[in-house]
């Protein structure tokens, strides 16, 4: 018979919940009476009233009570063993304090025709706004990061880039104004769906409006203009936030000196949407999800843990982890488990278990949903225009009149073509097409081989539609095995004092034009 | 907001659960009153008296009712589009009748110590066993696989090798004499977790033996015996049959006279283990699981679903679905939504909902756990060998008498290295001594390069093995994206009337040596 460690499972469920309520005072969920759910969940798991080494017995496991005997017995649960310090890892938005916080008090109109009364953006900022206010680079962030990229005054923990901001680094402060932001929809101090509806008082949850990659860069132009910047030096982002960082060269070319997109796609591939769909599917089939109102009671842990190593998978490459992990077991002499048994298998649950307690998960199924749906095709932007075009009425018209003329003049220019797109093929065209107004900025395009979620496919035709819409200054760099193993995490990682990722950005930031 | 089709998420429960028992006679599992449940099923689902439209609440979203407005009303609820209709798609063990059995009847140890009292293996056949009995072809199958590779007079039903097999044909009829077994663990007529436990007629759900690769063609070699077989002609399989197909070479080398080992691995590797780990907890994380013993009750449809959508990325590649899908929606004027969306998802969704009745939830979990631990390497042939030889009292020891032998000099030769494995890195040297035993047996090693759950290193790897063991006749193949971009599914897909695995194979059968 196989090892399941269900109470390994049932111990994690209420540590996580712990850990939760703890760590995130930031994620203005309510306080509830934790003994009382701890005690509760430890009841769940039948872990009351158990002695350590007896079987759990459920049901139609009662009569078979040699079922599961090899399971761990309750005391002997440890912390997983976390093989994370034998390789590197990213330092990702554990620490949510010390942002500064953009207030948009209009209502904001989404591209879906969502419509949020106002909303907060959290920011974060390093190096000095010179006089003219043309040295500012805006650093947008990948699905799950905070704004805080680096460490400072009112948060000294390291960012998670810590190591490629600074003077004289890749992002170099002595000559450089970085802003990074945590996007809307997130959980890091932005409006997102776990802030509250001043409608109602209540959590958003899933009335959230639908979001876009769009909606994202059009929020931080609020940001932008309240700090009287009107073009920005350089737009700089790694996967969705290489996303980010072209969307905003199309919705606002004009306030964009240059671009730089890591690991990023002009639009999304059905691959990374399936790797995307199932996560999001594991998450909401957790009951605990309750339709996305779970801030009253217990998050869906388990689910956000199960699509986390799902996404960790996804996030780094088969080579690195033969390198890494090989078939070494957490304990060889141990007879075969259903629990984490192989090191990956300990490195994976770890992974699900660090992240489930720290983001919060309708802002996966929402951000990960946008992730989906980026196209900068022409005929999808015109299909946006024209629904903002048609739900426009919805807000004042008077704080929407200049989005609002050029949506309805792109929606015409289009003769609504995008209102439904052809099921046909995608064609390369309409991609160069929508990214025609980047032309004139100059543009460094990365991608790596061992990306499995975001493959260099992606960067390859971004780098050629750029380059067909007239764009003379494309820079575009690959990195093959040789230079990287670390998948679509390698722009997170420092190895032996350097990343090839910061070096390349470093040298196109700097170079003269 | 986004739409989240709950609805459509229970139809599904109580659809997947009326097919598991219209379809699946020979799962034995008890007949339980359907309309009761599927009562109990809508009831849950909070069908029953809710008017189309209507929104479903629960505690927290009583409060918010506009929440999920956009949700589908239970009479919109369609079946999926179905755009497998667009591709090709293997045919994989939909019809479980036809087979013959054979019955051992004595005890059966396996490797990690458990013992089956007896076994069934369920075994179709095609083309005649010559007078000498040398025409011999043992076809392994994949994970999920039945027997039925073709068709025959008692099930005329395509088989998964449907075009594969036949006169003149990559396996040919006319020349050879073809066996296909359901591996012992599966449930397609072999004994596996849903069979009868003689010594209690109960199911033996998760309190089956551990097996591993080696027991699974261990069970075929007494098939073998019972048909008077002593030398195989060769020994041919995909994927864990790629496995198997390289494993009885290593049990029994005196009884192959070749190997075909396709899109499988001499040892498992870490991505792939991640891919099967995550499935596994999926799977395990659903309620109805219930440590294994569901079969008097509902199975976890949920969990195997989801747990097919992840497995069903790992088997395609993301070009194949660029043409397939590329980002084309199911309803292109249809607001985005979390339920299926993207024609990709409306894939993965059928994929998932197709499996989930037709495979055995147990036998997912211990055949995907003995592809993770499958490793011909000689310190881990030698550790089971040890335990074999401790293990041994267990059975009747005239049984295992020629096997115990073996074992024991094995595991002296070793001098019981291999009990407790080194946790440092795999030396290749381990592998190339534990394939030594088929250092004479001509072998095909055929990889896809577009494979993501068993990439070429695997197959690259085995074949270099195999030549440092001293292998002559080592015939690599590896197929391009030009040639294949269906990935691990490559071997089970006839494209315009050609397979070029099929081909390959067909050449290396029919070549003298």
């Amino acid at each position: 018979m196989l090892r399941t460690c269900t109470a390994k499972r049932a111990i994690f469920q209420v540590k996580a919940w712990r850990r939760w309520n703890s760590t995130n005072p930031q994620m203005a969920f309510p306080c509830v009476d934790r003994a009382q759910e701890r005690s509760q969940l430890f009841q769940e798991a039948g872990f009351i009233s158990r002695k350590p080494g007896m079987t759990k017995t459920r049901s139609t496991a009662k009569t078979t009570p040699s079922a599961l005997r090899n399971e761990e017995p309750a005391t002997a649960i440890k912390e997983p063993a976390t093989p994370v310090e034998s390789g590197p890892e990213p330092i990702y938005g554990k620490i949510v304090s010390g942002y500064k916080v953009f207030q948009y008090n209009k209502p904001f109109l989404c591209d879906h025709g969502g419509v949020l009364p106002r909303f907060d953006i959290a920011y974060e900022s390093w190096g000095r706004l010179n006089a003219d206010k043309s040295n500012a680079i805006l650093l947008h962030t990948g699905l799950s990061a905070s704004s805080h990229a680096h460490s400072h005054e009112a948060n000294t923990q390291p960012g998670w880039w810590e190591k490629f901001i600074g003077p004289g680094k890749d992002l170099d402060t002595n000559k450089f104004f970085i802003i990074c932001t945590n996007v809307i929809g997130s959980c890091y101090g932005s409006t997102g769906p776990a802030s509250i509806d001043p409608s109602d008082n209540r959590h958003y949850a899933t009335r959230f409006p639908t979001i876009t990659v769009f909606d994202m860069v059009r929020a931080q132009t609020h940001l932008l203009d309240k700090l009287g910047i009107d073009k920005l030096y350089a737009s700089v982002g790694s996967s969705l936030g290489g996303m980010q960082s072209l969307a905003l060269g199309a919705i606002a070319p004009h306030r964009v000196g240059r671009i730089a997109s890591i690991s990023g796609a002009a639009r999304s591939h059905p691959y990374s949407i399936a790797l995307r769909f199932t996560q999001r599917q594991i998450l909401m089939n957790d009951p605990h999800w309750n339709h996305g109102f779970y801030y009253n009671g217990v998050p869906p842990h388990v689910g956000m843990k199960l699509a986390r190593e799902v996404a960790t998978i996804s996030y780094r490459s088969g080579p690195e982890w033969e390198q890494r992990f090989g078939m070494r077991r957490a304990d060889p002499s141990a007879d075969p488990a259903l629990c984490p048994d192989f090191l990956i298998e300990t490195y994976l649950d770890h992974a699900g278990e660090k992240f489930c307690t720290q983001y919060d998960p309708n802002s996966l199924l929402y951000i990960s949903k946008a992730m989906d749906m980026f196209d900068m095709s022409a005929s999808q932007q015109a299909t946006l225009a024209y629904k903002r075009s048609q739900n426009m009425y919805k807000v004042d018209a008077q704080n929407f009149r200049l989005e609002s003329s050029a949506a309805a003049s792109k929606a015409k220019s289009k003769n609504d073509a995008g209102v439904e797109r052809s099921s046909g093929a995608i064609e390369e065209d309409d991609l160069v097409e929508g990214m025609r107004p980047l032309r004139d900025i100059p543009t460094l395009v990365m991608g790596v081989r061992t990306d499995n979620l975001m493959p260099v496919n992606c960067q390859r035709e971004a780098a050629r539609c750029l380059r067909k819409a007239g764009n003379k200054h494309v820079h575009y760099h690959e990195l093959d095995e040789q230079k990287s193993l670390f998948g679509h995490d390698t722009f997170l990682i420092y190895r032996n004092g350097c990343n090839l990722v910061g070096d390349k950005l470093k040298s196109f930031l700097e170079e003269r034009f």
